[in-house]
């Protein structure tokens, strides 16, 4: 783990947040890699949830709400953290990380070893306030979850699209979650993105989705490039069921530190949600059957993406040492690497291999995210892009200039070919 | 505009924010065209200023970060509305929409007529506190403006990348300023979503780039297919300048309220903010030059666009009355409309003509984005398709099924083609 947390940041995948100013625990900001990286997780999802069916529609919801939707939600009362509180620093820590002296004994801070008190209600809410006041009618939180936009829009789907059940809305965005947690890098993040959908079925048909859905999160996750062997599906006991879930089973994911833990989540809501706005709201969130008139409320079947978990499992999964041609490799799904083919001059201080090389980029650019650099010999130049993952790199030398062609170098195998530069665009298409 | 403001929700382009809860001033949410939208602008931001050119790399930063950052930003101190608060009800004005009795008067409360105080001074950053206790040590705020996490990563990039000046960072996300403000739709928001660039020079150069950013500016903007003759530049006065700003020249859109505002914004922020950062957190953020191992701080020139004010834009230059024709489009260039192609089978009751759709609706799904519309008669699925701006319909007739062929029906011109289904992909591409 500490390995993948060093080449984050040494390639510019992954930055720790606020690091100038001594941080902020649990934040972490993306570098030009891991901008990338995201980019293509969540044009994966959007493509296979959103834009390829014909049953699901996109939403972009916001991130500060009427706070009357937590009270509805439920998570103003019952989305609660059971802290105890040192007595004398009065830093708060989850159960499982506090230290008892006895079996059932007194708890004591881990921090600076004073006793603890006993368990406190704490909400991982993020409040903040609207408007010019700061009062309790001005209090409104930060979503901690996106499923909750897509509920408060769902007459506006409805009365827009008019779709048959069972259909589905999807969101992308960030939550918010003021986590009390010892950190496992980006694993768990006060900021965090999510892919979810909330998908619309009548109550006598949800386990029928509920195992469809199954599939094709394993299905997506897998075309990411992530190994089956790593991945069980583990379901929730009823103490651990969200206040609003009668069901639901974790896509986990065999990660770096401490081994299987929740990639994906997938959760039969009931009808509670849209239940509970109805009552709170006044307006009637029933589906009407366009054939047969008959009006009710749908069930719900929720499959949730965490994208940072995503990219942590696509990170383990590629990270590979090499040993024998002594490099680290991230071997991604080409369709997952940050960048698709590097471009090097053979030699920055000439200005026909310069122009060459450049002309070449601009060829490629139309069709790849390229990089380029120009720095130190080309071994040390290969070395930074199998750490970053790049599947392909183009050299340009003198001989280019003469037969136009290049040198394409392949991340895996390391073979070189020399390949034409008219017919550069159809080669790496190919293999990419 | 409320025409378009009833379109847009009409169509699920944007829907009034936590509106079965009476709403939350200035918020709005996407629906499934706005979201298309949306991802068309930033898709071809993110590819005109950072995959496309060497010089600029991306950045993904925390909307949470430590709140020194603030403080060293001058945000907490600086970053100010003065505001007039009602004696009686409370409420707190921008000094633009108080009522005066009399030039130079007392000023009176537009909601309940009472006299308002003299001007207090209101930062309009959103508070929040991180960990679990609610005190000004773990108070911070959502960042107002994405710039900040560039320059707290300056150094991460330089040390991953070793830049060449000039050079710049690029970074996409959200926003958010306690707006006291009247609304117009989406032009000034809670949360808002920034498409910003730090664009580093030397001080020497600043004028020449400063330039150079208000060609491609407007450049992208009128690529986006808003008309020139809608766009102006006007420079800030000496007290409009925000505190880190010499010199601010705005691109100004004509809006369909109020004529002529912001859409976006470019700063020469000088060497302020790699000054200020250096100096509160003590770590050197001087660029070295390769070459010479001169150590200076880079000026700074910022080009800032607002991607909701893009799409109030955009929709605004769009929007269509035929009159001869009894209808409303939305003339989107192809590459913003958020449906490239509509697919309908002429009768949903008929099993031949939807298994036939269908088979067009695959084929072409993984070029373009699609709708499907079975519903009425196709003069009305015409109609919405125009009003959400999609530039080609596709109907599947009974001829179809015996030719192979299908009705392929232009936005604009409102004119109809056979096409063969084999030939579709080409034809649709060549049009689009």
């Amino acid at each position: 783990m500490l390995k993948i947390v060093s080449l984050c940041k040494r390639r510019g995948f992954i930055y720790p947040g606020s690091q100038i100013y001594g941080g902020l625990a649990n934040t972490f900001d993306f570098g030009p890699l891991g901008v990338e990286l995201k980019k293509n997780i969540l044009a994966s999802w959007w493509k296979t949830f959103v834009q390829d069916r014909a049953d699901i529609y996109g939403l972009d919801g916001g991130i500060l709400m009427n706070s009357t939707v937590w009270k509805a939600s439920g998570h103003t009362e019952k989305f609660i953290d059971d802290l105890r509180e040192c007595e004398k620093c009065h830093k708060r820590f989850k159960e499982e990380h506090v230290i008892k002296k006895s079996s059932g004994g007194e708890a004591y801070c881990p921090d600076c070893g004073e006793k603890l008190s006993g368990l406190r209600r704490f909400n991982p809410m993020f409040k903040t306030f609207v408007g010019p006041v700061e009062n309790s009618s001005s209090v409104t939180y930060l979503r901690p979850e996106t499923a909750q936009a897509i509920f408060i829009n769902f007459k506006n789907i409805i009365d827009t699209f008019h779709p048959r059940i069972p259909f589905g809305i999807a969101q992308v965005g960030k939550a918010f979650r003021n986590e009390i947690t010892l950190g496992n890098f980006i694993f768990r993040k006060l900021e965090f993105e999510q892919m979810e959908i909330e998908y619309f079925v009548r109550e006598k048909n949800w386990k029928k989705y509920f195992e469809e859905w199954k599939k094709k999160m394993e299905k997506w996750t897998i075309n990411l490039g992530i190994k089956k062997s790593n991945l069980h599906w583990r379901e929730h006991d009823k103490k651990e069921l969200a206040h609003y879930s009668e069901k639901t089973e974790d896509l986990e994911y065999n990660f770096p530190f401490g081994g299987f833990k929740e990639l994906y989540g997938l959760a039969y809501r009931t009808d509670f949600d849209l239940k509970t706005h109805t009552k709170e709201s006044g307006k009637d969130l029933r589906y009407i059957d366009p054939q047969t008139q008959e009006k009710f409320f749908p069930h719900i079947i929720e499959p949730s993406f965490g994208l940072e978990r995503t990219i942590l499992a696509i990170l383990s999964d590629a990270y590979y040492e090499d040993k024998k041609n002594k490099r680290i490799v991230l071997r991604f799904k080409p369709s997952m690497a940050p960048i698709k083919v590097a471009i090097f001059p053979l030699l920055a201080n000439k200005p026909k291999l310069i122009k060459k090389a450049k002309e070449v980029r601009s060829l490629l650019r139309d069709n790849f995210v390229v990089a380029w650099d120009e720095r130190g010999n080309i071994g040390k130049r290969y070395y930074a892009q199998d750490e970053a993952g790049t599947p392909y790199c183009v050299t340009i030398d003198f001989d280019s200039l003469e037969k136009d062609d290049v040198t394409v170098r392949d991340r895996d195998t390391m073979k070189q070919e020399r390949v034409k530069i008219n017919e550069l665009i159809n080669y790496l298409n190919k293999k990419l």
